[in-house]
């Protein structure tokens, strides 16, 4: 856990019918901004191009997890270097990208929720984060979880977050393969910095492809979440808590299983339940109550 | 509840040794487009200004309650007219500003995480709200809410949110008065589209001022939620969930009550004890662990 993670603080706790005056941690937020150097090094430019809040640490992982799910960088090799600005200040990181690197900056004015001259629509966001994925589709698709192995999910999650465990504050997000073996996790106060960070992380790892692994939200799975997956090639989605409509309807028409509610010895699946293995279960075809 | 708040689906629930297909909702999520009018009579402009992902329902709110907590409009009569884009369109909504309005297009550009010469951080960020806000300063401060009242402010909070109820996915936030009774409430897939909902509705009811009223939150307190409330001049904030440090800094600052981890008879006080009656409470008053 970083040191800068978590913020100590004095509370009143009040609880039935007594005060009690405590020290507690809080999940720390802080803006990072994010510049991005580019350009021939005759015209070097620089440009901000987000600023998020976000809990500090793993800076550089969200940084590159960004650009990554922007559609803006396409691998790591195309991060010439990264670092915190002037080495000093920790809330702005600095991005510089190869020499050569052709640039849309339009993309960077943009986002996925995008306007087509019909009008923003679930559809037409759907159909910008497709246009813009550039990842190989002849991925072997092989991963198949079992519901023993992702029953399991959660408390192993929950066991990782160390700083959702002293503030009980942040969002987590991990990778799991299909043993059941945690990967790699990250948290953050926003559940999209969450996933940025894993991502950025898998890049700088050299984890990819990611077809192989289950992606776990310990939070609601939003359209925002599926897009950043999809971005970079996760196959299968399993969310705490409920998925919206375009978070079902973006991981249908991707091709991505989404299960949602997974708790206890319980889950849902939305789409995709090919890659889901129910040996033994009973199944009772169509029970609508 | 809108017609289009919930989306039905139809889904395999895996539940033990079972598996069964049945019918069930989800919370919509659909892109919004806020564009807004502008200028002069004869030279009238026009400009996107946001897409968020929200739930549909109460757009005319979302919007008017964005432009408020942004800092664009100081109040309702600043409004001319707004309607869904062509009368038709339901994922654009277009505001028309009164001719004559000075209008300040860098805080369209800008945000509240705001870029400082020394870079960004949670001060610069807390100041630049501070900046924005014109709310009158001597609005007199007089709610208290005892504990018995706030305990119970979640389960009324619950019963109203009737999307939540069928969908389990989305956030809630509402208004109550020092009695306990539920003023207004408001739903959406993100959380600050709701407290927007809500604070746009305020706006449109004339229930202007806020001072009296205690704003529940039905998960996390991020730094935006409190920046919103201060904007509309909320006093007392209570969060289901935790409240991250930058919340507590700017709640601190801004002379605002926060309350967090509101579940069953207990809270945590992080600021402004002051607006929270504790009467026959047994006090210890430090009591470290």
């Amino acid at each position: 856990m970083p040191r800068t993670s978590v913020t100590p603080v004095t509370i009143t706790k009040v609880n039935e019918k007594q005060i009690i005056t405590i020290k507690d941690f809080l999940a720390a937020e802080e803006p990072l901004e994010i510049r991005l150097g580019y350009g021939p090094a005759e015209h070097r430019q620089q440009k901000s191009i987000s600023v998020t809040m976000r809990t500090p640490g793993n800076d550089f992982e969200l940084a590159i997890g960004f650009l990554f799910t922007e559609g803006i960088i396409e691998n790591i090799a195309q991060v010439a270097s990264i670092k915190h600005c002037n080495g000093l200040h920790e809330n702005v990181v600095r991005v510089e990208l190869i020499e050569g690197l052709e640039l849309d900056m339009g993309k960077l004015e943009r986002n996925f929720y995008t306007t087509s001259s019909c009008g923003v629509c679930g559809k037409s966001s759907i159909d910008a984060v497709k246009t813009v994925c550039r990842l190989p589709e002849n991925i072997q698709d092989d991963a198949v979880f079992s519901s023993e192995v992702i029953y399991r999910l959660p408390g192993l999650l929950r066991q990782n977050q160390s700083v959702f465990n002293s503030t009980g504050g942040l969002h987590g997000c991990a990778l799991f393969n299909p043993e059941g073996n945690l990967m790699l996790a990250r948290e953050d106060v926003g559940r999209h910095n969450a996933l940025d960070k894993l991502i950025g992380a898998t890049l700088q790892q050299s984890l990819f492809p990611l077809n192989k692994y289950l992606l776990l939200l310990s939070g609601r799975a939003s359209f925002e979440l599926i897009q950043k997956a999809y971005m970079a090639g996760i196959k299968i989605v399993a969310a705490v808590g409920a998925p919206s409509s375009l978070a079902v309807q973006m991981a249908a028409d991707a091709g991505i299983t989404l299960i949602g509610f997974l708790r206890g010895e319980k889950f849902n699946i939305y789409c995709g339940e090919q890659r889901i293995s129910l040996k033994g279960y009973q199944k009772e075809v169509t029970a609508y109550h």
